[in-house]
């Protein structure tokens, strides 16, 4: 079963969602593969408690985590792995308060990056990419995309982060890593410091995906100055459907940084700013390197293009020197394979003159050859 | 009778208006199949009623609804199936008293989508797409437009919306079964909310479009990692043909919405403008899929374009290593076929030395291929 | 004589200007085919009066009428036909009392479109586009233009306004047909809305062209998949290069529509705005239209281009089928032509034997030709 | 020795300046061909003086005309012609009070198109296009550049223009003229009237740049459809190369001539600004001129590209017509070749019956080819 | 070992800093070459003195330095040369009072370049270019990039200038040599001046670079003219790619150049900025440059794939030519060596008539062949 078709019985993500009402909590993505998942962190300067609790066990518990999150004076950061369950959605939600739009948002796999304000806390939609390892099977025509990329979304109230992501994929760790060690300011300070710190291991991704991609590039090109080959070409068409998702992806990301800056004061410390504006520059230069390697993955296929054309020129001259050189030979010795009178036959030395003719059409047209630098 | 004929005799869409007035009210655009439909909900929190009426039967029918649903307290939304009469369009524009351009905007299929605030109401001209069911005919060298563009117009009161379409297309149908089933907020709410809903179902069906495109895309795409025939290049250009007229219809919908937003309070409640920059965010997210897929197929095309010049590669490389081979054997071959005097040719070896010389000649030509990657 | 010959001899229009001071009144554009005809037009809600003057007869009169248009409360519209007679443009000048700079605008068919506001007047100058009948002689490698543009000039004051065209081409005439049946509103209200009718009729026009271009296009598209030939490729060219000057003539309007909308209140009734709104509609569509057309005849000529690329695969793979499958044979029937000392050249099966090889050779190498799908 | 050696030893442009201080005066650019010249003209409403001086004479006669006119009611114009030499540009500097930094900027024939405003005068940078003759010898691959750009920087003060070109052009020539015969209005107006008329021919040069492109555009399309051949190749690509260059010069006017509208008043007469918005006008003319060429040539370039594809085409058609008829027809006559014992060769009507099966062959396939539209 | 497989095991440069808090030093870039160099130079307008330590030497001397320049009246230069060792960095950064995330943007070296105000100082990123040498070895594929860029930075005091260099390049020299001679105006000035200087040279290195470029585009065309084969490719190839990231160094520079002409007064000197605007000028200039060589660049690659697609078709009809009339040839003397009964073969005539004919037939294909100029 082909991919397409595979993709048309599971039902489109994108049209599930037609005909419901707007604020509805409909899941628009690809289909879960378990429970989520999820942890809240409390911390001040100078405690910290994490506790994790598995979906399977109890809403209840959650409801009363994220209640106490809320009234605490400690930050707290709840992080859910897995958006596919209206009820945790729905019951985060009503713990902290958020407009129905945004729960919808949440859910919405394919939900476009953005920030928005409302009155008590600040949402936050973006794509976090993610290298894929190289796939084993490289005979393929066309090589499955290499970039991976996941709805992750943020909402920021005073005192509480919360995060949601697709799948468990470990591009947090070093963000909770330095909360346990308390390295870094991220004990020190705020919820807004702690999203700041989320956002700046999502872009961190992102260069770690350029940095995949700009690999495969100079893997590429090296090929290509080798041995350049049909395969070749499969692995530039990738690579160039990578570089359009990325693009898509971190793009509207430049409008989001952009917009974080300007937060009212109760939600972001003046001294977060100019961390903010440290992301920004981070994301204009993804967009600038994804930009960067796009026009060199198009040099590149010019360069692939014009080679196999190349090639097939001096394909094309190998058949017409030999074409050019044999076929008036076969003519003249068919003349002499005829059963015609002939006078000139009978003469002894007609064999040998005969080849000498050959020998010297030959020769001359070797030199012409030469002298139009087809040899 | 060739498609461009037809087109030509019917008239030109675009300059059956030319030489009018304006103001005067001419249908632009395909000949309607049959007479307009005409469908009034009235609701209020508690209450709802519904009533169809076709235009065979009596205009004044329809004016005093009309004028009715002008005076009632309930909030009435009027859909129009069929924009060809200008009749209707005239009696409606009279019992709400628009402008002469809004109705000649309303009979235009080939408005430009726009916002346009008038004293007493808001007029708002969409386009619709549709995804049509792929064609049964796949021979075709260049397969049919799949993708419908629909006129779309919305005017809004402060209490009536009233919604013009060409042909019936139960895109609106879930905002009507909505009222009917008092689900989401549509019956809490007014007429602003409900212009809002039905512009959600326009966009809505975008989503559902350029879905289907993208199928498409995955379809040639696999069909040309598979197979690559010469039935790809119409389905290829098919589809950009559609991206190119989808573009157009979604771009200006992003002004639109991004107005929508900033009118006056009388007539969008404040609570509706998020709902409105929500659909701002999704047609933003429209526009993206389309360009994203219009760099896709531009990929396709281009490999495909490469797939194909390699192909003759090596269609010409098979004929070169041929000719290249048995070029020079036929001529061997043929010199001892002359009826010259050879005195080689009366040795008893001869025969197998010149096989001999002739499969060494052969041997080397295939290294000689093997080492250039040619076999 | 070629066409740039001619050009050369008839004196490049542009550089006719050259030397000139500022203001000075010199014809730039195509020499003109007859003397300037001038129609004056004088209406008010209940009048009408049109009266015509050919310029040979006396410019002593034209003055009179328009000193008379000046003063008179009715509204009068002086319509110029040519605009190459210096002393005409001159004379007109004077009377309504046109900075130098405008009737050197008048009389350059090269000025760019804008809108310029004086103390008195403003001065509208757009193209106005017209589409050519079909040239009759189809079997020029290049078709002709058949995209015509006209340079267009209008003058508003309080109560007149004088448009001049380069020649006649009834672009004009509804309007003039809507002032002597008095439909419309044109009757009712003032100089202002007469301007705005011209550069409706003008806006219109472009719909026209756009129309026609589109109709070539499409019958490009179905030639194209019916019989692709060489000749499409000059038609192709000929659209785009159409496409590219239509391009160039509608730009600019897109700033002037804009423009004419924030002129003083003196000169644009609130009412009249509204309708300039319209025409700037009108002018972002048609901008949009010409666009989509240039990206559609962009995929037309991919089309056409891939289509003979893979029409030069086909004949290359008819070549090689036939190369490959004879040129072994050939070689085989040459051997036993050889007058060698052949051993198994008298056996009796020998022949048939030969048969045999022969046509399995041929029909394997026709089944591998059909398992590589070039059959 | 090639012209890039050549360039190697005079020591590039560019990099003379590397090393210098900010202000001191190098000259980047050609070397010049010979001493400067300088025309120093003085006129009143009334009155008119021209005074010329070759830079061998001397240079106090320079400073002290520069010094008459600063302190001259009369308005002044210093035309200097070559600016490679620095005590001449430091004298008039010295004598008129310019920036260090504008007379750097005057020696550098690379600098940038600008204007600048200082507080005693107004410094002005722009290119100069002018279209060279056609080249005599048009047998070179790629013919060289037939538009020759020329620094020309303008100060303005108050009541003295000076003028500075690297050679004589004679653009300048209509201006003084104008002056000489007190025709036009720079007779009647200041320094600022002065600068626009020469900023006006600056302006006009471009034109006359464009129409000669345009002529050569014109050229290669007719010769493309009649006769096309490779020359036209290198033709096509200097017209390019030109228009690439062209643009460059041409572009950074656009923000010049916006900036010169809105200076302070005591440098630009009310009256001039006029003046100004013309050129502004003219200069976005040539700028769409330039862009509309370039798609031009674009086009013509993809023409010339098919249209070598089309005729490769039909080359290939004739190879496969001739092969794919004779190669069956040499198979059959070398089977009958064959020293075999052949049955059927001993028959009386095999020889004809032999033709009669080519034949047929021969006839078939060309009805074949003949339906598949390659005959 | 290929480079992408030893750029993989020196560990990936962009990803050595994910998972680091924000503020940590860490460095980003090419592995060191040698240990940190770094030279103070001190002066007012009458003194000046120079002390270089390399940092093997010690720490302490190092910050004993800074202090002391920290406090002194004069103006001093630190130039650090090698930014990988954190020690060094973040003893100047205290020394300084630098912000934590400048320390990190210092030892970035994939740093976007960028210009950020804090309290106390102006903090500058730019990229440097240099042209490389032509390399030896020119039978690579692919030659090497003759473009190096590399990062700076550049923090301004009230009387401080500290400047970071990668490498030694001697691109300051000039400005240490200004300031030994006290030649320019340097001496005179305070920081600010002093930092437009490095940043002015930085910039002159960027005029060098593109005329090394442009050098090698101008060679390239000569090289195309006079004998065209496949090693060109791989030039152009290279210089598009140095042209990618030249115009991705230099891009950002334009937003810097002109945010700092915006500074506050304390930082910037009002008769510093007429300087800042001529760097801006000058960077404009660049990116000009830049993007005039890219589409010269692609100009050529057009060029190039066309003379080669003409030589291919020239190979073509060098083969159809010998083809067409050798293969008809071909078959007539096969028809005279069939073994059949041939009537005609025993005339005496025969031979002669037979030549006859081939004769007519290849005189006859020729004649056709120059008619359609093949020949």
């Amino acid at each position: 079963m082909s991919g397409a078709e595979a993709r048309k019985e599971a039902g489109s993500p994108i049209t599930a969602q037609m005909g419901a009402a707007p604020g509805d909590l409909i899941h628009v993505g690809q289909a879960p593969d378990s429970a989520p998942h999820i942890t809240i962190t409390e911390f001040t300067r100078d405690e910290y408690r994490e506790e994790e609790c598995v979906l399977d066990e109890s809403l209840h518990k959650l409801a009363r985590c994220c209640a106490a999150a809320m009234q605490s004076e400690a930050v707290s950061w709840i992080d859910v792995h897995g958006i596919h369950d209206p009820a945790v959605i729905a019951m985060i939600g009503d713990a902290v308060g958020l407009h129905p739009l945004t729960g919808e948002d949440i859910m919405n796999a394919l939900q476009r990056p953005k920030v928005e304000d409302f009155a008590d806390y600040r949402f936050l939609a973006v794509k976090m990419a993610r290298a894929l390892p190289p796939p084993e099977d490289r005979d393929e025509p066309i090589p499955a995309a290499q970039i991976e990329l996941q709805h992750i979304s943020i909402v920021v109230t005073e005192r509480v982060v919360i995060s949601f992501q697709e799948r468990a994929t470990g591009a947090f760790d070093p963000v909770r890593e330095h909360i346990r060690t308390a390295r870094g300011q991220v004990r020190q300070r705020g919820a807004d410091y702690l999203a700041y710190a989320l956002l700046d291991a999502v872009v961190d991704q992102y260069f770690a995906a350029t940095d995949a991609v700009s690999e495969r590039i100079e893997a590429i090109e090296e090929d290509l100055a080798e041995h350049p080959d049909e395969g070749i070409l499969g692995e530039i068409h990738a690579v160039k459907r990578d570089l359009i998702h990325l693009r898509r992806a971190v793009w509207p990301l430049r409008e989001v940084s952009l917009n974080l800056q300007s937060g009212p004061a109760t939600m972001v410390a003046t001294s977060t700013r100019a961390y903010l504006r440290d992301i920004h520059d981070h994301t204009v230069q993804v967009i600038e390197l994804v930009d960067t390697m796009r026009e060199l993955i198009g040099g590149v296929r010019d360069y692939y293009m014009t080679v196999m054309s190349n090639r097939m020129n001096s394909v094309m001259k190998v058949l017409t020197v030999v074409g050019t050189i044999f076929l008036p030979l076969t003519f003249i010795v068919g003349v002499y394979g005829m059963n015609l009178a002939m006078p000139e036959v009978r003469l002894p030395w007609a064999y040998p003159a005969v080849w000498g003719v050959m020998v010297a059409i030959a020769a001359g047209l070797l030199i012409m050859f030469r002298k139009k630098r087809w040899l």
